[in-house]
């Protein structure tokens, strides 16, 4: 690859970072907090989301961006499962969202009567690192029967999370999951960031993990 | 983004495909049938590897190409577990191998030694179905935590692979892992893909998988 290439992918970031700013500016005004859900494919986003609406429930009004490369599974979900709007975004083959997808979802939601918006990217712990949406929190999940070694392995995803939610709780023993080297793993990387430990399956840890974007929305009034 | 840019992505696809198509003869005039491992983070791919590595001990020479984004764990583990010979490609931030990578990478083997080489790329569902390697075969892995509906939302991965190993299977109860619905959405992309269901936490399956990948070889001296 020579450096005329990197010019070009240069300049496809930059743009997309102004599109990200835009949409982030139509998003405080409008007051609602938007989370970009990262994470492997089946480490929970959907069920993650899922479980959230229904602690929420009559609390706070949710809307939801289902990414995926096919198919409108999530969407119909989420509708089922109480989101206020939900917009489907297919990418065609492309493993990430990008900005002026998100731009284009925003037009069909309404802003006004919505609190939080979920943003649930392409399953890939890679490539969505790279690519701001606009959103106010970047959100990891991490399911432990992905294994306790993920944050050496896709470093840059747990180093630039302002939350992570370690998913499958309900496994824990049974795949062998090794919390000492996972937190001390991430926190080389990300000293601060909170870390929910839930089953999206049980639902344990799933009121502690609501009510935190509950407390984070009421403070972005 | 415009013509131009699509214009420069084809070239390095291009380019990617002639590196691959000059790694694959020298790998099939040196005997050794090469396999591309896809998958998620924490499928199941290291694993896999280190089973099929005990399976075979004694019957068959298997190197390893190991890829991750960052650290060489893997290579230590499968060189522990018997491997012939491994080299770790750290991509940096790349979030799948590239057919040059490849072609580095086997400046540093001795295929005359080899029957098989592992080549585990990146965790990733989508970017590595882009990239030829020179592989003979192209191994999809999914567990079953990651649930049944990969087939639909990761289409091309499943389309495009010759062989398909559902690992987790002794969590199969626990995940509610609908295998219908898996097998006929498998079905509708890759009508005849061999799937083998397996278990590298218990080694249920891993015979019989790797009986299939000797018989594979077996059948091109």
């Amino acid at each position: 690859m020579n450096t005329h290439t990197v010019k070009v992918v240069k300049s496809i970031l930059a743009n997309n970072d102004v599109v990200a700013e835009l949409n982030r500016r139509r998003l405080v005004e409008a007051g609602v907090v938007a989370i970009n859900l990262m994470a492997s494919p089946g480490a929970g986003k959907t069920s993650l989301i899922i479980k959230t609406l229904e602690a929420l429930r009559g609390r706070a009004r949710v809307g939801v961006i289902e990414g995926d490369i096919a198919g409108s599974i999530d969407t119909e979900k989420v509708l089922t499962a109480g989101a206020q709007d939900a917009v489907q975004i297919n990418t065609g083959g492309n493993c990430h969202l990008e900005a002026n997808m998100i731009q284009t979802a925003l037009e069909s939601l309404d802003l006004s009567q919505l609190d939080l918006l979920f943003v649930e990217n392409v399953g890939n712990l890679v490539c969505p690192t790279q690519w701001a949406l606009g959103e106010q929190l970047k959100l990891c999940i991490l399911s432990t029967a992905e294994g306790h070694d993920k944050p050496v392995k896709y470093p840059e995803i747990f180093a630039i999370s302002d939350l992570i939610v370690l998913n499958k709780m309900d496994l824990v023993e049974l795949v062998d999951f090794d919390r000492s080297f996972f937190y001390d793993s991430l926190k080389a990387l990300n000293p601060t960031v909170p870390v929910f430990e839930v089953s999206c399956r049980t639902g344990a840890g799933i009121p502690e993990f609501a009510e935190s974007l509950l407390k984070y929305k009421q403070a972005r009034p």
